[in-house]
Order: C-alpha cells, then structure tokens, then sequence
C-alpha cells in the first residue's frame, strides 16, 4: 500500500500515469511509472490507447476473464454514452487505478465507491482490455437495424456458420459486444470485467463469461510454449508480435478490405470457441495414439518428423503406414501450408468450469484468435478440421461468438468512435 | 526442462525428493530439493506426509481447484485400493512428480501415461492434496452401511441443517469423498485434481467441482491479508498456524473427542460453502453501508471502532445511533466473544463462474473451514449469522459440505488407514 504514486486506492497525491505509447507502436508499450510510487505500481502496466487496441499482439498474459453483453437499451445516445465511460475506466484500470476518480474507499459515505475495491493493492498485473462488437449490435435477430449502424455493418461480420461437431449452448454464445481483459494476476481481470459490467447496469447485461486459469498460446518469440489440458504444447507456430508482416496480413483489418466499414481499419476479428474437451477419454488414449492425432510429441513438441519443437513439419516424410505426420493429424491440418497459407493470432485459455454430468470435469480450451477476415482466415480452416482432424472425436464445441474489434483507441477517443461519429 | 534431478517430466536420472517432514511437525516442512535438479524442482514443494493432513496450517495458496466425488463401487477393497493409489500419486504431485512413475511421455506408445502431461515443466508451485470423507461414505441415503464403516462414523460427521437463507443447488453439494488441491499455479491444482480423477476412473465420479482464482484468507501471520469480492480485507481475524494453542483446541479433534471414531484424531472437519454474492446489489450500496454491514473499513479494514486491521473490534464503543460497530455487523455476530470462544481455520476462495440468469456474475466466496467440530464451531454460527448477519442480504448459499479430514498420512501408510483398519 502507498499513500503517494499510482494505486488503485487512488491518486491521493495526485499525478498521473504516463502512459507511453507511440502511436502505431507495434506492441503496445509498457506505461511508466509515476514518480515517486512504491508498493502497487503502473510498472507492470500496458498503454490502454494506441493504433491497436491492447490486449492482441500483447504477450499474452497468464488469466482471462471474457464477458459478452447483450445491450438492453435502445437508445444509440445511451449506448455512446456506455462506450465512452468504458474507454475512460479501461484506460484507467490497464494503469493500474480503480475505475473511477473516486475510487473504492475515497467517496462520501452516503455514495456508492466508483470502484468495488477487490484489486486495492494490487498492481496492473499486465491488464489489458479489449473491446469487440458482434454482429446483433448492427442488426437484430429479425434484421432490423436497432442503432443506426447496420450500413456500416462489416460484411464479414456475421453469426458463424454451424460447424459438424458443434453443439452449441445460446447462453455460452453470441453477444452484442464483448470485452475480453488478460492479466497476470486473475483479480485484477474478474476486477476489470467486474466494475465494467457495474458501470454497465441498465445499459448491458452480462450474457455469458468465462474466466481461463492459463494461457494456450505465445503472441511473443520471448514467451515459453504452454500446454493445453490434452498435455500438449500449444501455440507453437502461432503469429507471434515479432512477426510484423504476418501480423499485418493476417491480423489487422485494411483499410481498404470492406468499403462499408473503413472505421474498421486497424482493427481485427476475434473469434471465441468454447471446446469442451472429454478429458476423461482422452486420458485412456494410448501415448502414440495421442501424438498421432496431435502430429507432435507430448514431451518436446517437435513434430513427428523430427527435430525440435520450432522445426517445422515435414509433412512428406513417410512412415511405416503412410506419412509420419498422419493424413488427419491436427498439425496438418490447420497448418498453413494446407490452407492457402492463412495464419491467425491465437490467444486461447484452458479452463475448467465444474463437472458435466458424467462424472467428468467440464474442461477444455477457451478458443480466442484474432484474424484479419473469418471468411478466409477462420471459417475454411475450421471446417475442414471439422470434418477430418483426428482431434475432433475428443472435442465438444459448446460456445461459440464472433465480434469486430475496432482499432486503437487515440488520445480523447472513445472505443468504437469511428463507428459512431 | 532439465534432464536430471526432479521434474514433472520424471525422475530420469534418478533421485528421489526428499521430503523433510519431522512426523508432528505443526506446519509441513518445505521439502528439500534434490541434488543437482535445475529448473522445474522441489524447491516449492511442502511435505504430503505428518501428523496432520497439509493444505490446513500450511500458508494458503493462492489458487484452488475443489472436487466432491460420488463412490460408484460397492466393493471396500476397489474403494481402498483407490486410497492407497491416490495416496501415491498425491505424494508424487505434491513433490513436483509426474502422478505416476512412468509420467506423462515416459512409457510405450502402445500405453496411456499414467500422468496427463498438462504440469510438464511447472514446479510444484506449493501443491497440497488434502482428503476427506462425507457422511453418505457411511451410510447411504436410507441408512444403509455402504462399506462396513457405519460403525465408526464419526458423530458429528452427518449431512449439515437447512440453514435460513439456504438455496441449495444438490449438484454443487454433499458427496461421500472431497479432494482439496491448493497450489500457487491454478494449472498444478486442475491437474493434481484431474489426475486423481483419473486413477479414480471407475470407482468414483467427479460429482461437483469448484475452481477458486483468489484466496481470501490467511493462514499464516506472514501473508498479507487478500480481498473478497465485497472489496474487503478478509481473513483479518482468522486462526493462524503460527497460534499453535488455537489451533490445537479449534481445529484438530482431539483424542477423546469421539469415542466411535477415534480413527479421525489428528483431523478435522472440513466444511464447504458455495456462498453466491449479489454483486451487483451490492455494489449499489452507499461505502458507508457497506462498512457498517462488514463492521470494518474498507480501505484498511480496520474495525469501526478505530485501529489498524489487527486491532480489536469495541463492541461496546457508542456510536450516533447504538454502538460504532452495528449489531448486524458481520464481525460482530462471528466474533468468538459472541460466540463461545469459538474460532475456525478459514481457507477460502473467490470465484467467478460464468453470469447468472439475471445478466450478472455468477460470482462469491467459496468458503471452506476446517474445525474440531462442526456441532459446536460452525453451525451455532452459521445458524446466527444466516439469522441476524446484515451480509446475509447480499449472500446466497448455492452449495454446501461437510467432510470428515483423516489425520496425517505416516511413511508407508495411505490415507484413512486407521478407518479400514
């Protein structure tokens, strides 16, 4: 605790945080830390405003808490309204303050905190917070335009296709707007999904969230690869930030790649997957059979054909029945070279959310990727691994959401201001 | 990854983690690492061995993941064959070891791993197993003694009363077995519960399952006291390990406690509580309500009546209106002066789990409390607070259990020995 600096019990000797993003810096940078502050600190704080919203090429932080929201008003003014108090409260809690100026314990007695007090404390934890808006905000289940905004609807930017093997729960999809927040430190995510569904009420209502205990994926060559609850790495051939010219080509939206929405531009499409994964199956799988269906070994990650776990697949190589890497092995069939070269940023979560109602646990990978265009980057891609991975017969899909991502936030904006102005 | 010493991956050059428990040590001893390891090792590892059970006294983990089974076997020697394969596999994960010697990529490709992979290359990040048995493992529904056990069923040891206020959710409730895993990294906690529930294939069934992503208590006078989702410090009050004589006489039955089941000395009872908070409500109260309902500060936690957080309340201490402290303060009717001098060892968690109906969080503390008698330490309190508490306003009670906690497991015994023997 400190009683000058940064904090989230608020700015009691005033100062602010310097954020420091160049605009169009390419991973948002680390804000620096106020003057003089001890004990919670923005020094493990990522700038809120810049070209890209944060949250996307960010190395991928340890926990998530994903909330979509259903917007219960009809009134576009009070929907603007909504966006702007979010921007405002996001930037501040990503430097690690509470939600509002006032904050938790700072206010008069006989008012309600303008922050709920859980992450008093505790530092920005990395926090970083990402907005999308999902196609029903543009148009309603009857086509109606409900704000103003259905001829600037993205064309891409529609309720996914079903996929063979969905099986899909409407309460774990959809949603109107989204805000996924990554942290290092899982208070500080609940917090920040928390106090915007607080500042929210009449506005939205939560439709579904998911919280995701460890990240499945790497968005940076300086991170370690992480292992699904198959065992397995995951996330090793994933774009990584480093990696400018893929995430340009396959991640942002360009300008010039949807004429009704340029406000689109700089931003990207994030595609959410509940995969429920029947773990208890999985487990009574032969060690062989499992690096069979994965294409990769269990232990280094390398594939089958050899070498380490960066080497790249050599998916000609044969084997004593066929080719090394299996026909149906998920490595060959989501890799690239496959699928007319298309890549996308994933950004997925394991969880665990109880147990099913066979004894089970009701586990498995909270899918995120960020892609430039679904209908090239998403859509092909899963249905083919639909239809022939091999890890398809171990996977449930029970959620599933689709949301345009608006570019970076500048300096006096608001999220999503393109689209509305 | 390290090729030698220990690792998750195996023991592949040998070597055995040497556990340096001392048999009655009060708090489980670090675990020493072994010779030559580097990397993921034993350094973060707390004996699973002693006296008592660790994951009681032991310093709380940040991190839980919680599973109440259902046995599915009739037969007490697959029932027993399960205690002792459990209580291998726990004092491997506990030490940084994979749940089984050959470990998750050790074996032939024709087998499946005896361990699931998922924890390959984490340390043991402060893992503690802890096992308990409910009453239901006694006797069934209509009375009957499922396995030659019925005799020394502990008297306390029966199904908790509906308590006012009480919304009981029976698939987030009871079960004859809980397994408690608490460690610093969530995905060492959902594999140590993962792999248990694997070898229990069979003869048990996951009957509910709880992940908490944030401790809200402190067991030891060397951790900082966290926050619930009221915003408030909590745990300030609780029984720490360090207060040997408190614990003795709260928290372990005794010798003579119970002349029926004196295979329970040593333990504990361990209660469980799935305590939904009506966030949003609460969340609209003004801070001063909130401070008069919790009967502490919300920024220091201090109580009303003035101090710092680990200052005495003052009841008595007149305020405006009746005393400072309201007499529906929550730490007024749990105070053990109000209370018989009773104390309880309190090992909670937050935890968020998707939204609600109402478009809110599905959000609250998932209480646990170990005691030397449920009859005298918690359902006196329980039934005064879900009477007279003003927190009860903003609580709903969705899951509840209670477990008998065998006492320690001795070199070459399994857990609950002294029940079946």
């Amino acid at each position: 605790m400190t009683e000058h600096g940064v904090s989230r019990r608020g700015l009691v000797g005033g100062g602010v945080a310097v954020a420091g993003v160049a605009a169009g810096a390419f991973v948002a940078g680390r804000a620096t830390a106020a003057e003089g502050s001890a004990g919670p600190s923005a020094e493990d704080a990522f700038a809120f405003r810049g070209a890209h919203q944060a949250g996307i090429t960010t190395p991928a932080q340890d926990r998530l808490h994903f909330a979509a929201f259903d917007v219960t008003t009809g009134s576009r003014a009070q929907l603007v309204a909504l966006l702007k108090a979010w921007t405002e409260a996001a930037d501040r809690m990503t430097s690690g303050l509470p939600a509002g100026e006032v904050g938790p314990t700072g206010g008069a007695a006989t008012m309600p905190p303008d922050d709920t007090g859980e992450a008093i404390g505790l530092s920005a934890s990395g926090l970083t917070i990402t907005f999308g808006f999902g196609p029903t905000l543009f148009r309603d289940a009857h086509g109606r335009d409900r704000f103003g905004l259905a001829d600037r609807q993205p064309d891409a930017l529609r309720t996914l296709p079903h996929f063979p093997g969905d099986a899909l729960d409407p309460d774990q999809s959809y949603g109107d707007l989204c805000i996924q927040a990554c942290a290092d430190d899982p208070q500080v995510a609940v917090h920040a999904i928390r106090n915007l569904a607080r500042i929210g009420f009449g506005t939205v209502a939560v439709r579904w969230s998911q919280l995701g205990f460890g990240r499945t994926s790497t968005t940076s060559t300086a991170q370690s690869t992480p292992r699904n609850l198959f065992g397995f790495k995951d996330g090793t051939a994933n774009i990584k930030s480093e990696e400018t010219a893929d995430v340009e080509k396959h991640v942002w939206v360009g300008a010039g790649d949807d004429a009704r929405a340029g406000w689109l531009a700089g931003g990207s499409y994030l595609v959410t997957r509940r995969i429920n994964m029947t773990i208890e199956v999985w487990d009574r799988q032969p060690l062989g059979d499992q690096e069979a269906f994965v294409g990769r070994t269990k232990d280094s990650g390398a594939p089958l054909s050899g070498g380490t776990e960066l080497t790249e697949p050599d998916f000609a190589m044969p084997g004593s029945d066929g080719p090394v890497i299996p026909r149906d092995a998920h490595v060959r069939v989501v890799h690239p070279d496959t699928n007319d070269g298309v890549r996308m940023l994933r950004r997925g979560y394991n969880f665990v959310d109880g147990s099913d109602a066979l004894g089970g646990l009701n586990a498995g990978l909270f899918f995120i990727a960020f892609v430039r265009d679904p209908d090239t980057h998403f859509i092909p891609v899963q249905n083919k691994m639909a239809k022939v991975d091999a890890l398809m017969e171990y996977l449930k899909v029970t959620g599933s959401a689709l949301f345009a991502v608006p570019p970076g936030i500048g300096p006096g904006e608001h999220v999503g201001q393109a689209l509305f102005s």
